[in-house]
């Protein structure tokens, strides 16, 4: 750390929502996450004007929460120096030990410029992934290779229904994982080629398909050569169980697209007084980490947020973040046919919806109903 | 997947909480759990009989919570294969989507022989971490290097200070974290040596220092390699920042003794009706990744759990886990010398009491207080 008394610090504007009796209670709690976040002594042991300035963060505001009746906001101001311009010590910073805390939620997170730089964010971002697909306006078609357990001529027929129907974007599902490296190898093989087969049909517009990157962390990198190897683009990965950074890392280096999975996401978010807010973690959060594509559910089916913290995720995911390329939204999770329309009416057109069952169970077949989705996306 | 019908399946049987209105409401649920662990596909959708016998959990009861009134539990069995013998994709199966519903809660795993054979577990364990400090009975003693923005000779002071005053281990702050490999390698280096420097007046009683491992994923090996290079035994972990089985594997390659950091774990363990009960979380799935030492908070001070969740936890970190040895049980987060008699009665003598700020804070300084508590240690 600079230790300068002229250095001027950039800070990370951090927002909880505190559970808190009365005022005094809530701007105690502030306090505490000040402290317990950075030097995890109590104020009384802090005493070295050093400290005080560099390294404890400032809570600069305790006030009512306008959107929770009964909850408080503390706006809590980090030295972005403690970050060390790094993924998982910026994870570590605004929330970790809170964590341990009842009745505080990380809200809305604002990093500085400078901070901001030290972050590549998404590779291909919207723009990337339609120049990819040469799909330049309407909202795009993803669906799932599922169940676990079919076997792998069903999942190459799958897969070039899907292609033939005018899909965009076919990906493992987060269950799908081969033990050997060589079934890995066999599966991926026969699928990208029966895309590639499939795609010839298509002309322009090819179809992209995504394996699931999984398995010992000594096998990941080799794995995601594999994928590359078959000239495939993008890869699933479930970033809250390799690791934030791991990911970022994994994606950055093979030059895969990224597309994250919700998976243990709802632990973060699912409560209004707890966690992370739905936005910080599958936007902010995961943009940070390099995700192109990020899977959410929530919106609708069987896992249903508020329109709020649905809004909030596509912005975050979307808006403006230092130099970093938005992260295209797909919404998933019981996604049916009948609410793609609504949500292209209130997010746009870049919006990838990820479709599993309502696809693939419908009794005309993956190919008809595929069209049948694409045709709707199109007039959406 | 073996597709002989002959094969007998192992099963990994996980225990639920559910929060539901009724019966019906809650056997309806347990169905949702099975299914979209696995096939992630509505029950209609599915049937073909290889996969109902293979893939598709089994829901084996579900029955009122004894524990919770008003909760229901419910008992579902996976397929052991299902795990593909590896930690991320247990981790995936048991929990990662559910963790999006409302009202389910993971409370209890239990994991069959052959899956278990699959994971190495815990280096050094409880006997092997007593072999390396040579203190063979009483309750250990570990503090902690902070606050973060001391002076290099600030931290040697001070590990020098509780080397002189008998206590086991000395552990990096989570919050500890150097910008640059070099001052990472200096500053660890200058501990170490003032660590040995100490230690030669202790005789056969060495203190251990633990630094953070932590870093961009690209450092991390190099980082784990300068800390063995210092001669030193063990670092800290945030494993649910790292990744699971990225903290496994580095743990595992570099020899180092993991001592597993909390941060984050509230995220899934505070709420009664989500997320994953303590015992799973930090005992089962953290000995599963190989930690040594579980730094648990929950045991009063600032983060108080109930009776139960702390005696789920160190029953679940030292109870038989097939051949896997126990871990060491540390209960931190505001821990004071006046618990620890009541700690140890409780728990017996494996434990390690992690002290910061009631040992570091004290007005007679930490050589003193150091002997203070291990004095109250040895009496225990």
């Amino acid at each position: 750390m600079d230790e300068s008394a002229q250095k001027q610090h950039q800070w990370i504007e951090a927002s909880y929502r505190l559970r808190a009796e009365n005022l005094s209670q809530a701007q105690a709690l502030a306090k505490a996450i000040a402290y317990e976040q950075t030097v995890e002594l109590p104020p009384e042991q802090i005493t070295d004007p050093r400290l005080l300035r560099d390294v404890v963060a400032q809570v600069k505001a305790v006030e009512q929460d306008r959107d929770e009746p009964g909850a408080w906001r503390a706006e809590i101001h980090y030295n972005a120096d403690l970050a060390n311009q790094q993924l998982s010590q910026l994870f570590n910073l605004v929330y970790a030990n809170v964590s341990m805390y009842f009745g505080v939620r990380l809200m809305d997170l604002v990093l500085p410029p400078d901070l901001l730089r030290c972050f590549t964010g998404p590779r291909f971002g919207i723009e990337g992934l339609r120049q990819l697909l040469n799909v330049p306006r309407r909202p795009l078609l993803c669906t799932v290779v599922k169940p676990r357990g079919l076997q792998l001529d069903q999942m190459t027929r799958l897969l070039t229904s899907f292609v033939d129907g005018g899909g965009d974007i076919i990906k493992d599902d987060q269950n799908l994982f081969d033990l050997k490296m060589s079934a890995f190898e066999e599966r991926v093989g026969r699928c990208a080629e029966a895309l590639d087969t499939a795609n010839l049909r298509r002309g322009d517009q090819p179809c992209l398909y995504f394996p699931h990157l999984a398995g010992p962390d000594e096998e990941l990198v080799e794995r995601a050569r594999i994928i590359r190897s078959f000239g495939l683009k993008g890869a699933l990965f479930c970033p809250l169980i390799l690791g934030l950074d791991r990911s970022r890392r994994l994606a950055q280096e093979s030059g895969l697209a990224l597309m994250a999975h919700p998976a243990y996401t709802g632990s973060y978010t699912n409560r209004r007084h707890d966690g992370i807010e739905h936005g910080v973690l599958m936007g902010t959060f995961f943009r940070l980490m390099g995700a192109d594509i990020v899977a959410a559910t929530g919106f609708g089916g069987r896992f249903a947020y508020t329109q709020r913290q649905c809004d909030g995720m596509v912005a975050a995911m979307t808006q403006p973040l230092g130099d970093l390329a938005p992260a295209l939204p797909a919404p998933a999770g019981g996604m049916y046919l009948d609410g793609i329309t609504r949500l292209v009416e209130r997010y746009g057109k870049d919006l990838m919806m990820l479709v599993g069952g309502d696809l693939l169970g419908r009794s005309c077949g993956v190919t008809d109903s595929t069209q049948a989705f694409v045709s709707t996306l199109e007039q959406a």
